[in-house]
């Protein structure tokens, strides 16, 4: 994983030596301090990667890659908001740090540096790329509103949330992977296809984050195991488990998510061991495979630098296995 | 000013046929109602009124005067927020009617959408015309943060109070300009001086707004009068008087400030007093006068149709002693 670090590394200094900071520094602030809080910088690293499997000339794809690094952050500058979450990467979030109107406006102009990332490639390319790139954008957006519809409802279907998640995760990961391949001037086939690859593993990193909620080792996970369990959040697991629960089982888990006063650790045992009952973690790694097979049946049809492939299919790996 | 109207309805027209409305619609919905609440459609007619220097295809400039006002109603409905404002155009604003979630998430889309009007336009002209957007865009962010600076500022510069109405308004009235013409084909220089002439005519509308907020035939104009000075907003003409008023004004209009609770036809009468004997109103209008000649100086020196010229000197002066 030498390379996929020197990669990390390239988009760290991307990020640093293109600091946004100018007048009024009240609305600039906030956008380095966002992107300063680190991260795997997964998108852009995808970027890299994706024009790495037809090019060696990493620093013709690093202001696309800046360019989704950037849009990333507003979003969760924005979602954040909307979320009333104080604390990200262990910080605390920028309506936090500054206030609401700051947050709204510094994620309006750092949504506009995005853009100013991209308007300088070539003319050939740039209509696809911001084609593209308005499609992922609106995507995003309506994969948050999705996600916020579904807290009001009292129930999800499996389809809506792989929808869902679709919007508002993979989408994303696959522009990163179509960007990357366009600007190394891949045949538009290649990219669509590198899209789809993204597309579709995007949707399984998404699942494994929701089993992993659950099922990562506890001294290996960043965060509190079962914290979607606690909050009642309509995850996959969720999904499956009302959708298979019998009459009681079903009573049970509608108890935990009716009280208002518990010990934690005892509805997490409650509900796991329905989850574990109905099969849910098997069922999970079932589709998360499906998933992450189709994807990978898809990058075998790549005609592209082979070791750049392996990378792209061992950081994909890496990031299906994760913390377990 | 017939044609005036006929481009009017031409914006309305493009505004209605291009409903926004699809899945998830609590995200589209408050873009649909803000672009219905109506409004001069100053900025999509410059648009149109530019491009019809050089061309009469006016169908052409269509999108882009789309996207301009798009863009409008995007800052619209995010400015609302952060003014707490619950009335635009006499109906609810986007957060009273919905939420503030849906009125951040429904105006990041909206930002979205307005790049999306651009991006079929050839790609000669398109790296042009999304580079003036990304500029424009970012601009309009920093003159409403700079505005809301202001409002915790105990002073602020005559030059500072000119660079933030710049940004926050004059600037889009000078790409709408600069978009119309480049989208006929204009040379680069001509429409770069259609840029200067709106950005100058932009200040001096703004400046014309201040004065009418005080100045205003109260029968005509359509909000009260003095609302800016009961308000203490720091205006251009506030601006002026604390910088000419003698100790005893200063400290007539520091109390009328500082009290909370007063009669406003009183505080209105006492400050308006106070500008008048600093000959306020003489000062404004001759600054607005003195930008105003400038940008028709500017326009005088472009080569374009004559009968097109004389539509926007027409628009620019009725937009200059509107409901006085």
């Amino acid at each position: 994983m030498q390379k996929i670090i020197e990669l990390q590394e390239l988009v760290n200094k991307k990020i640093v030596s293109n600091t946004y900071s100018k007048f009024p520094q009240e609305l600039y602030d906030p956008l380095d301090y966002i992107m300063s809080l680190g991260g795997k910088r997964l998108r852009p690293v995808l970027v890299l990667l994706a024009h790495h499997l037809y090019s060696d000339k990493h620093e013709e794809a690093l202001d696309a890659a800046l360019a989704v690094e950037t849009f990333h952050n507003f979003s969760l500058i924005h979602d954040d908001i909307m979320d009333d979450a104080p604390i990200r990467r262990g910080k605390p979030t920028v309506h936090e740090k500054w206030n609401h109107n700051t947050a709204i406006l510094s994620g309006d102009v750092m949504l506009v540096k995005a853009y100013e990332l991209l308007v300088n490639y070539p003319s050939e390319i740039l209509p696809s790329l911001i084609k593209l790139f308005n499609k992922t954008a609106t995507e995003v957006c309506e994969g948050q509103q999705i996600d916020m519809m579904f807290e009001k409802q009292a129930n999800v279907r499996e389809d809506e949330y792989l929808k869902m998640i679709e919007l508002k995760t993979a989408v994303l990961l696959a522009c990163s992977l179509e960007m990357g391949a366009l600007i190394a001037g891949a045949p538009k086939v290649e990219a669509e296809r590198l899209y789809e690859f993204g597309r579709l593993m995007g949707i399984a990193f998404q699942l494994q984050d929701d089993y992993l909620d659950v099922y990562a080792n506890p001294e290996k996970f960043g965060k509190q195991v079962g914290g979607d369990i606690i909050a009642n959040k309509k995850t996959f697991l969720w999904i499956e488990a009302h959708r298979l629960a019998n009459p009681e089982q079903l009573k049970i888990l509608k108890h935990w998510e009716n009280i208002s006063v518990f010990k934690a650790e005892e509805k997490v045992a409650a509900i796991t061991g329905i989850y574990n009952d109905l099969e849910i973690p098997k069922l999970t790694q079932e589709i998360i495979n499906n998933y992450a097979n189709k994807a990978f049946e898809i990058l075998a049809t790549i005609n592209a630098n082979e070791q750049a492939k392996a990378l792209l299919v061992k950081l994909s790996e890496d990031l299906l296995v994760r913390e377990t």
